[in-house]
């Protein structure tokens, strides 16, 4: 939306607010919620932490201004292809370590309030539509059903996720060379569970 | 080692310890380390907050403790067979269902200790010990070789902990029947990563 007669006090709490959202971001994604600070948030905005109060409320609800804006960037920006489950985890593997952050704010959100009422109706809601869309593929019969789709879909995560800078086995940073190897890896772990099998060792 | 003659204030400072141990290991599972209240522990343990210092020095030293007494727990009781990793796979997914304070633990350390020089020097020697005996187990042929070891142990944590209460997917406590179901679906994954297969899918 252009709005160019807009006042110039407007555009300058916009260019503020998106400042401290930004370093924000940045001290949430380094330390959580109870480790960080709201006034190094100030301070790396160049912003009066009174600001943060005014704009944002308090830090808990300065977290959810980060959380909403991360969230939702992630659902916009690697469209979900349940036909090609091994092609979205790579191209989510792509987004993610071109993107520590996100990893990260999502991991404190779930350490620092599972259980309570403040998780993200959006994070529930992206998920339950990947689900849906995997079962409706799987009934058009463009996708096998020997995992249903909720187990589909957190596996392709944690695969995705495995070697990612959260991960407990994650160890210093990777070569790009690794970083190639590691994405093959992980599509190719996707792609078995998406195999269509004869085998012997079938437990049905 | 049995000490029957030990004296007894010896027996109560080791009585203490344990209790100290035992809350910190609650506190830091719950808040992670900058969450943590070294007088909430005490509060907890029903122990003057000073002999906290006293026995494991500041909050960092406390957490060390906790992360040794818990990483060596991990070790100890889930054996690794590299043989049969569907097997191992089940068996750490009860074990962490068991003692859900191991992963968060773990997941905390990850998130406010990457890149410090705190992180716990036995749980990259255990990962290094199994990375081992996979590629000896491939050496053997008792394994198939389509992952490189590291992957192999990486995938097999990731699809073992991603249905487990820190993943960003887990829901709420689930029912019993769930998680047998889980269970299977993470035991079939982990089987899919190491099955021989011949298809024309292959990208080599």
């Amino acid at each position: 939306m252009s709005q160019p007669d807009r006042p110039v006090q407007t555009r300058d709490a916009e260019a503020t607010k998106a400042r401290l959202l930004q370093a924000a971001t940045e001290e949430f994604a380094a330390r959580g919620i109870a480790g960080a600070r709201v006034d190094r948030i100030g301070t790396a905005a160049k912003v009066n932490k009174a600001l943060i109060y005014t704009y944002f409320g308090n830090k808990e609800q300065l977290f959810d201004a980060v959380m909403d804006a991360h969230v939702t960037r992630v659902l916009d920006r690697v469209p979900f292809t349940p036909e090609d489950l091994p092609g979205y985890a790579g191209r989510l593997f792509d987004f993610l370590a071109d993107h520590p952050h996100q990893l990260r704010l999502a991991t404190w959100n779930r350490l620092e309030r599972a259980g309570t009422d403040r998780e993200p109706e959006e994070l529930h809601a992206s998920m339950r539509r990947k689900t849906d869309a995997l079962a409706q593929a799987q009934d058009d019969g463009q996708l096998p059903t020997a995992f249903p789709p909720e187990d589909l879909l957190v596996f392709t995560l944690a695969l995705v996720g495995a070697w990612m800078p959260t991960s407990p086995m994650a160890t210093t940073e990777p070569a790009a060379q690794q970083t190639r190897q590691r994405r093959a890896a992980v599509v190719e772990a996707v792609r078995r569970l998406i195999t269509r099998e004869e085998t012997g060792q079938d437990s049905s």
